[in-house]
């Protein structure tokens, strides 16, 4: 099959085999396709599209490009989740140990943030000593341990992908639903996961910037995870001002600790919990959402959610000490408070506008090699509707830069805007697709 | 500017400007576009097309990718004629001499064949001692004292096309008219003419199978040649069958000698004439085609059109005696005829069924680096429409192999057809689009 027929097949518009996208994927992974060809087939499929089957047979041989974890021996349907990406979006590390607490396994292998959107990991390893590196024999053995593990992807976890990635970013080939669905899909079903429940966000500070552009990516996500035989369910979640009153490693990880304690922000808390539902619903363990958000609140009021966060955080060498006590989470050197310029209402809080504040700190990466400061960020947010006083801080900046202080204040400044009036409320859950 | 936006742009459908064709064309170039970016800007051209605009600058970017010839210093109008391939396709050897006779300089760089298509240049090269690999010094001197050089395309003449052209061949982005008539275009307007004629063949044995798409491809040509500041006519001509009644390149070079002593096939001579009118036209010296025919068929006559042939011949190192005596010309081992199965009508000569049992015998090349066998071939062909008796030849095979003999004798049996009555007749020239 040369590459060039397969290429010509999906430029004309037809549907390609499971065997031409096999090809694909394989000439991506072994070298048998020149990079200027697997460009030009992502082009192709950019322009041309894959239906939901393609997506499938896509996805699954990208999976099958490397290891694909087995949890089979481990009791229980194993649920993860997977948000495409947002600011302040510290869910997992609430969520995870809540949902084990209720007795569903989550094996959760997440990524770094880059750009104006944070990591998972990255917010996990300002914890001192928490490793995020595990093999995948030390992945398996602490999910069937804990029920519980959360990692970064290994080198051989979907290669293809990472083949295929690369070239899309230089290759203007990059917002796509099918590409996107395979990236995303490929990884989670690598995992050894039963079911998955996905957080797509719309707005500002996402990645798809409208409810319509989310929810044709949720149903695509939704149609070819079920394609490849796992129980999927999305949530459209709004991303518009940030999640919780917290932008910043450590900060986040302290706020996610106020969670776990009962003591979260109220739209960290809603979302947290919806997504919790859905995985104990999928895992088994609870008949409707009304029943498992109830077990939820249990583990979190008994604090055997927090208990799980501080066996997981041990098990990966973190230091448990941080759990009970936040202070010791690195401090930045200035915290500097961003006051009010008038009385009123809060009328905005741009997401991506904090995000790319929290940037300049040095809290996120603009170029995948930069280095993290995990210190640096932006706490006591106010949320848009809430009265301010002039004067009354808007957000404490955390900052160990002057000049980068002085021009984060700036950003944020621009980017929460204090009005007479509060905007209509919108939901944070917009929408659930089964 | 970075190549990533350039093939977003287009990838969105948007007209490109002449800065983004311009850095793309550099690029390819250079090298500071990568070879996967360059084929997904091929991929995202081909499924999104360019304009008129857009492809005079992509022609004229790649023309300025090389060196440009200047023969500005020449009088007269400068004319050439290119064709778009075809099975038996010689008329560059006896039209260039016959329009210089007029008076109309010809600066002619030419291709070899490739597939089921024949090169002028591969023809040429059967005449003992020709070269066709002068530098641009010489063909601008050879242009100068006898008014035509018929050479080969040199490194330096639009590098961005050879490049793309490589890439396009292997990433299924080749049968797109913007590409195709910016890749025609750069090496014609590279070669210091003033007007050009282009023969854009339609049939089985053509690029273009139907006369829709190479109106379609002319109309492209025309416009953006004229674009580019040349005179620019088109005629679409018929390749259903083979041009002439050879095919192989001493046999070639024999027909188009007998063209000039008028003694060339009726179909030869009608395509001749056509193309050769619209160039004296073109460069002045005729008013109208009938005028321009009249003088066409007047140098034919006196012999001053041969007389221009042995000059070109001899100026390039070609030995002159094939001209008078074609006998010295390369000849197979074998000749052998095909006799009719039947008595009756020529319902068919199926150009393409021609073309690949001449390339089975040495004619032409599978791939570029194939050699080619100047004395193979097949001669007297018989014309659809004429009557044959059983037995009679229908053509002679010249091989040099007894096996690619047997195959080519199948293949040639294949490809013509013997029937009760003849197809109608279809004109030769089908359009002219000025």
């Amino acid at each position: 099959m040369f590459p060039q027929h397969v290429i010509a097949r999906k430029r004309d518009g037809h549907v390609l085999t499971r065997e031409e996208i096999g090809a694909f994927v394989r000439g991506a992974t072994d070298g048998t396709w020149e990079d200027y060809q697997l460009s030009a087939m992502l082009m192709a499929v950019f322009l041309r599209g894959m239906n939901a089957e393609e997506t499938a047979h896509y996805a699954e041989a990208m999976m099958r490009s490397g290891v694909v974890a087995d949890l089979s021996d481990i009791p229980g349907v194993k649920v993860d989740k997977h948000s495409t990406g947002g600011v302040g979006d510290k869910i997992s590390i609430p969520l995870a140990p809540m949902v084990v607490a209720c007795g569903v396994p989550v094996p959760m292998i997440s990524g770094r943030g880059l750009g104006h959107s944070g990591g998972t990991l990255d917010k996990l390893e300002s914890i001192p000593g928490f490793r995020t590196d595990l093999s995948l024999a030390a992945y398996h053995a602490q999910v069937a341990k804990l029920g519980c593990a959360l990692i970064g992807q290994t080198k051989d976890l979907a290669p293809a992908d990472k083949k295929l990635y690369a070239l899309r970013d230089v290759t203007a080939t990059v917002e796509c639903i099918p590409l996107i669905c395979g990236s995303i899909l490929s990884k989670k079903l690598a995992e050894g996961i039963d079911a998955l429940v996905l957080d797509v966000k719309f707005g500002r500070g996402a990645f798809m910037k409208t409810l319509a552009e989310a929810r044709q990516l949720a149903e695509a996500l939704v149609r070819v995870g079920q394609a490849g035989g796992k129980q999927v369910r999305a949530l459209l979640t709004a991303m518009d001002q940030p999640l919780g009153r917290t932008v910043g490693n450590a900060l986040e990880v302290a706020e996610s600790v106020a969670c776990l304690r009962g003591e979260g922000p109220a739209d960290v808390m809603e979302i947290t919990y919806a997504l919790g539902s859905h995985m104990l619903i999928l895992g088994g363990v609870a008949r409707d959402e009304t029943e498992a958000r109830r077990q939820l609140e249990r583990v979190v009021a008994s604090g055997a959610a927090l208990a799980r966060l501080r066996e997981i955080v041990a098990a990966q060498g973190g230091d448990v000490r941080v759990i009970d006590d936040p202070a010791r989470l690195a401090r930045a050197q200035f915290q500097v408070p961003l006051p009010a310029p008038r009385s009123g209402v809060v009328s905005d809080v741009d997401a991506m506008g904090v995000a790319l504040a929290a940037l300049r700190l040095g809290a996120g990466r603009a170029k995948a090699a930069d280095r993290i400061d995990p210190a640096v960020g932006v706490s006591h947010l106010v949320k848009i509707g809430e009265r301010v006083a002039a004067g009354q801080a808007l957000a404490v900046i955390h900052a160990n830069d002057e000049a980068a202080l002085a021009e984060a204040r700036t950003m944020l400044g621009r980017a929460i805007a204090v009005g007479d009036e509060a905007p209509a409320k919108q939901p944070l859950v917009a929408e659930t697709i089964l």
